[in-house]
Order: C-alpha cells, then structure tokens, then sequence
C-alpha cells in the first residue's frame, strides 16, 4: 500500500469512527457540538488536528461504559486493568475488535520472526494479563504453539524454556535482561535454549540491552509498542532494519504534538504520542493522548514498509510512570495511603531505581502522628497493609522507607514527586 | 443418551485412546507390554480395571514432552503450572482439544445457567490461570461478555462488578464467601448488583456458604469439577439439582477406587477419582489417580441426563492440598526450604487456617542453627526470601513462624506435616 492509498483508507475509517463517535457516545457528540464540528465535513486527514483530544481523565470520568459505541450485547470482551486514576479502566471489544486487535499483534509478531513453527513463551507478570492475553491469541493466529503467561519463578520458567525448547520469548526489556541474570546464576548453557528470538514491550530498551541480549543468547531482538490500559500490544513494531517502530497505520492514525501547547509536532521533535482508532467499534477512541514521548522518523524504511516510524518511546508526559510495564499515576499512591490512613496521607516521595534489570519501587513516607502510632507493632502492620494494598491495587511489589521531613526536603520535590534512578 | 448408547460410545473412543497412546507414548507401551495388555482386545468398558494407574509421580518421571501423543508441530498450546513435584507440570493441546475443552466447560457454565446475554466476570488467583483461559474461552464459546481474570483488588472487582452489571461470576467458593463479606464492609447494596448466578469450583463448598451466599445475594449457586493442573475445569458439574456432580462421561471416564487396593468401589462408598481422558489427542491419560476423594450417587438423578453423578470432592488422598484451588504437596516446601538454605531443610508444619473465608498458610520452621545465622538481620532476609520463594513457585502468600523444636513435637506430625484447621 502506498501513502496516498493509506491516506484515503485512513480517511475513510476515520469518517466512519467520527460519526459513530458523534451518533453512539454522547461524550463526543458533546464535545463536536460545542465545538461547532460537522464530521461530514471531513474531507482530509489532515483535518484531525482540528478535532478535539481525549485524555486518561476522560476515561475516568466516562467509568464504566459511557464510552461504549456499541449495545453490550454487542460486547465479547471487557477488559478492565488496574489503571492509572481511582476507578479502573476498561475496554471493551466486539467479536471484530478482537479480531482487529489478533490481526496487529499477529504482525508485530510475524515481523519480530514468528512462524508456525516456533514455541512461543509468554513471561508478563500478573498486571500485564491483558496483554498476555492479546499476545496468546496473536500468536496462535500464526499457529505457533504458545505456552501463555503462567504463574512461575524465574527458574521455573526457564526449565521450561529449555525442557520445552521454546523457540521465541515474549517479554519486557527489563525481564529479559532478568532472564539473563538468572541464566547466568543458575549456569545454564546457552546453547542448550532453542532461543531465536526476543520481542519486547512494555518499556524502554537500552541500545546495550539489546547489543548484550542478541550476542550473549545469539538471538535477534525486535521491539513492539503498545499502550496495556487502553490498546492492543503491536499498535507500533520494529522490523529486521530494527530503526524504529512502525505504526499499524490502517488500525491506529498516529500524530505527535507538543504536550504544552497541543499543536503537531515536525518530525525530528519529541513529543506526546496521540492515536486515533480507525476500525474500533465498541470502544473509538479519537485523538487518545498516550502520555508517551517519541518522535517520528520520516526517512523511508529499507524494509520496504509505508507505515511511518517513530523513535523508542524516551520518556512521559506529566507524571505518569511506566513502572514494569504498568502504567502508574503518583495520584494512585496517594489514593491508597489515603484509603489506608483515613485522613490526610503524610507526605511522600517515590523512588524507582533497578535490581538486576527489575523495576523496583521505593515510597519514602514522612513520619507523622497522623497516621502512625508510636507503638511499633502498629506501625508495623500499617506499614504492611499499605504495601499488601499497593500490590493489590497495582500488582507492584514496593518496599516503604519512613524518612524524616528533612530527608524529603532535601529533594525539593513536592509531596507524590518522584526521584527516577533507573 | 441412554446408558447403553453412552457405554458404547465410551467403548469405541477408549479403544482408539489405548491404540494411540501405545503407539505414540513410550511410557505407555512399556507399561502394557509389561502386563501383557492388549489394547486391541477390549470388548468391554469395564475391562478398564486392568489397565495400569497413572499418577502425578508419573507425570513428573514423564516430563517434559514424554507423554504426549502428538509431535510438537500439531501442539497448539502449552500449559504449564507450578505442579505438585519439583518440576512443571505440563499439558499439551491440539486445537481439537482446546475445541472439545471448550465445550466441557461450556456445559457446566450453561448448566450454572449461562447464556449469550450474560455478562461473566472471572475472579481467580494468578496461580490458577489455566482455569482462567478456560473458563474465558468456555464462556466465550457461549456468546456471552467476558471481564476475564484481572490482577484488580476484591474492591476493584466489586466496583467492575457493580458498574458493568455483572450477571454472572466465576471464582472459588471461599473467594465467593470473602466478597460476601468485602460486600458487607464496604456498604454495597446487594440490590445494586445485577448478580443471578455464582458458578464455583477449585475448593470444598460447604452447604452454609451455598445457602447464605444465595440467600443474601439473592443468586442460584452451582458447583463445578475440575483438576487444575491436568485438565479442563468442569469436567464436573452441578444441575439444577443440585445434588452432586455429573461427569461428562463423553469425554472422560469416572472410577472410584480404593486409594489403598486400588479396588473400584461400590457407589456410595468413598474412594479416590479416577479419570480417563476419552478425546485428548496430545495428552491422553489412562485412569489418571487425581488425589480428590468423592463417591458415586448412583440414583437417576431427576434432571433427566444420563451421566453419572459424583459427590462434592471431600477430601484428598496422600498429602496434596488444595489451598485457595491450587494444589500444593508439602515436598514442593521442603524443595524450597532446601533451596534457601543450600543444605538439609529445617523440621517443618504446614498449618492451614481460614481469615474471612480465604485460605491461610503458615509455615511453623523448627528454630535451629542449620539455616539461620543468629543476627537479626540475617534471619529477617531468609524468611522475606523464603516467603517470596513459596509465592514465586506456588502463587501463595504464606506467613512464617520460627517455634522451638518442643512446639512441633507436641503435634507428634513428621516434618512436612499439615495442621489443617480449615
């Protein structure tokens, strides 16, 4: 498909996601009439930029189907996932939508290296299970044998690995290097694992984590974006020139803007990553603001592929964290300290810092009267309900460090700031 | 079906299930040559008593590809779980018999009362999520919306429940009667819920809990049969009935043994089930010794099906426990108090104990010097790493008791030894 036949199927699909958008879901009608917008109108893509964003917020505030398109009998699939406000968020999907979704992971996997042929092994932890899910189904779209993300330690899942020759691993960029860690410990050798391949998601992948993967595992390693909460893994894949990722254009239209002032950015420049859904049914979501930082690469692709490339993802807007892959808002600590306290939470801060290639989290509360009690026993147990709740909440191990008020002074960052050494 | 129809059909598919299996499986053919069974002369289904046992030791001794029946090409998926030995325990799947796993699961979930306009949320632990696909893919194959399995708080869950009018829920019976009681503390209407069904499996279901959980919640709450580890969940179900489980005897074959002869018992009499798989291509297993304790109710049951009907599980054999629905033998924690401290593992009890419906564990650990220093500091780090070992190899969280040789002596149980005060 060349640019200007993508351009006039993206302009199509988008026709037809706006006036569904307009006609079934009252949030967008709203918005396009207090805009004065006619989505008949609409006679090229370019025009999207004059369309108004949805934002995480928005979601929340549509809890729970307000944003449905579709009846729900029409509905196969409702896929709720922690999320980054108080209430969870959730999409749903009609028969097509998941058949739409297996369709683009299928392709990042088959450009990753996937055949009928190989062993798929899924490694995610538990706050990743929609994901796995979609990875799963993609996979056996190829008709690879998959063994889907089950709960296993490390080693166990790399006696698996090995006993059961897994041919390609689907995982983090920090679990793969885990992974390594632990081959390492537990002398594996190597050329004992059928490994060909690594594809990754869910966070950012060092250009020496890749260099050390492919060389010590003799693997080839491609990397693929996704957004957990809202999306299909694969919207975006590298290829074998692994430059970038391309976007799965006829499924996703993608623009990066200046998160500050809204307008596109030029490629070269970093910015927000805004998708647009150009086939979704039950759940259209028009220009999504991702809270992930990239920039387009508009250089065409050796490989051959139209859809446009952007760079890694390098960063996020405002204060979201990619903690593990889940995506995290300091707003959702301060939530559970609040339920867990019942009054004003103490302030805190968040540190992220790495152990062996894994995410780990760090709260450092304020100690205060308000609500700890003196008596050790109780600090205690408050100190191990709050981590019991986070874990719950987030599906995120975290260790809690009580700091005096100096200490959070000292990093001059208000109370939720967060203090990344990764 | 009528019985003779049932047997006859049970006959020709036993028949080609003993042809494949010699052919294809070694361990099989070996064992049969060793009795000198010919699988060809079968004339009756009631000759299956002379065939030999297969055990979970079997399974292990097996690993990893050696029972199954099929080469690795026509496998379609891989299931592993954390197993009840030291090794992963692993099911294979063609796509006939992810097709005929469907449809057992499908029937239960459509005698619980499942239809296309339900709407199915899935509550289990991650331990258990091969039983979460199922029931997902069950549910599926029936048309309804499916909130499969999500790493969410019971509160989350509650609130996914509430807002997306939730007809119908999928869980354990003991995390059914824990939201009855998160029900009651976070205030909910139970008149708010679009609640009309609880289908349960993976544990004991005590008559109190069915009655009060259909009482209060005003739902119809039917129980289910299933191995986690080995095959489909409802490879038993309840009626309307009500009043124990039908097997689905077109897909595997019920006996009830003498744990200790190995003698079928008469109905009525407890014994340990006993299963064979009639339809399973890749992994075909020849009068599988499960562990559950139930007896046959040889009574028509009213609801007109033929398939005969087996107790509620009442028990277990040997030592394998089912906490929270997965199952546990107390060597998987000897294996890994031997791999944290690296030598002979300290005496140890398993005790077992309920806390608002949910299954606890302890693990008593005699005080001794072999495996802890006596700083402080040092004991501290062996039980967190132990804790996070048991949780990585089980699913489980457990807590750990250090208690003076003398405590363990009073329960006169040999190390490894279950209190079981559930």
């Amino acid at each position: 498909m060349n640019r200007d036949e993508l351009e006039q199927l993206q302009l199509e699909q988008l026709q037809s996601t706006l006036n569904r958008a307009y006609k079934n879901v009252p949030f967008y009608k709203k918005q396009f009439d207090l805009l004065g917008i006619d989505t008949s109108t609409l006679s090229s893509v370019q025009q999207i930029k004059d369309l108004p964003f949805t934002t995480r917020q928005d979601l929340a505030n549509n809890y729970p189907y307000d944003l449905f398109a579709v009846p729900l009998r029409d509905i196969v699939r409702i896929s709720p996932s922690a999320g980054t406000t108080a209430k969870p968020l959730v999409v749903g999907y009609t028969k097509g939508d998941l058949k739409a979704r297996n369709t683009v992971t299928a392709r990042f996997l088959a450009a990753g290296g996937v055949v009928d042929t190989d062993i798929v092994q899924i490694c995610l932890n538990p706050g990743l299970s929609s994901w796995g899910r979609a990875l799963k189904e993609g996979a056996e779209n190829i008709g690879a044998s998959v063994m889907p993300m089950t709960h296993m330690s490390t080693s166990k899942q790399l006696m698996a690995m090995k006993d059961y020759r897994t041919s390609v691993l689907l995982t983090t960029p920090s679990y793969a290097m885990h992974i390594l860690e632990v081959i390492k410990d537990t002398n594996i050798e190597t050329s004992n694992l059928a490994l060909k391949a690594i594809l990754v998601l869910g966070g950012p992948l060092d250009p020496d984590w890749r260099n050390r993967l492919e060389r010590v595992l003799d693997i080839s390693l491609t990397a693929g974006y996704g957004l957990s909460d809202v999306t299909a893994p694969g919207i975006g894949f590298e290829c074998h020139e692994k430059n970038g990722l391309h976007i799965s254009e006829d499924y996703f239209m993608l623009e990066i803007i200046d998160p500050g002032t809204g307008d596109v950015c030029l490629p070269g420049k970093y910015g927000e990553v805004v998708l647009t859904t150009l086939t979704a049914r039950a759940f259209p979501l028009i220009r999504f603001r991702t809270g992930d930082l990239a920039s387009i690469k508009d250089d065409l692709c050796p490989c051959g592929r139209s859809f446009v490339r952007i760079s890694e993802i390098t960063g996020h807007t405002g204060e979201v964290l990619t903690i593990a892959g889940v995506k995290v808002h300091p707003a959702q600590i301060e939530h559970i300290l609040k339920t867990v306290s019942g009054k004003t939470p103490p302030r805190f801060l968040i540190r992220l810092y790495k152990e062996n290639f894994l995410d780990m989290v760090e709260i450092w509360l304020e100690i205060t009267e308000t609500i700890f009690s003196d008596e050790v026993k109780l600090v205690e147990n408050s100190l191990k309900h709050l981590r019991r709740q986070v874990f719950q909440m987030l599906g995120l191990e975290v260790s809690i460090r009580l700091v005096e008020a100096s200490t959070i002074e000292q990093h001059d960052l208000p109370s939720g700031g967060v203090i990344d050494d990764r």
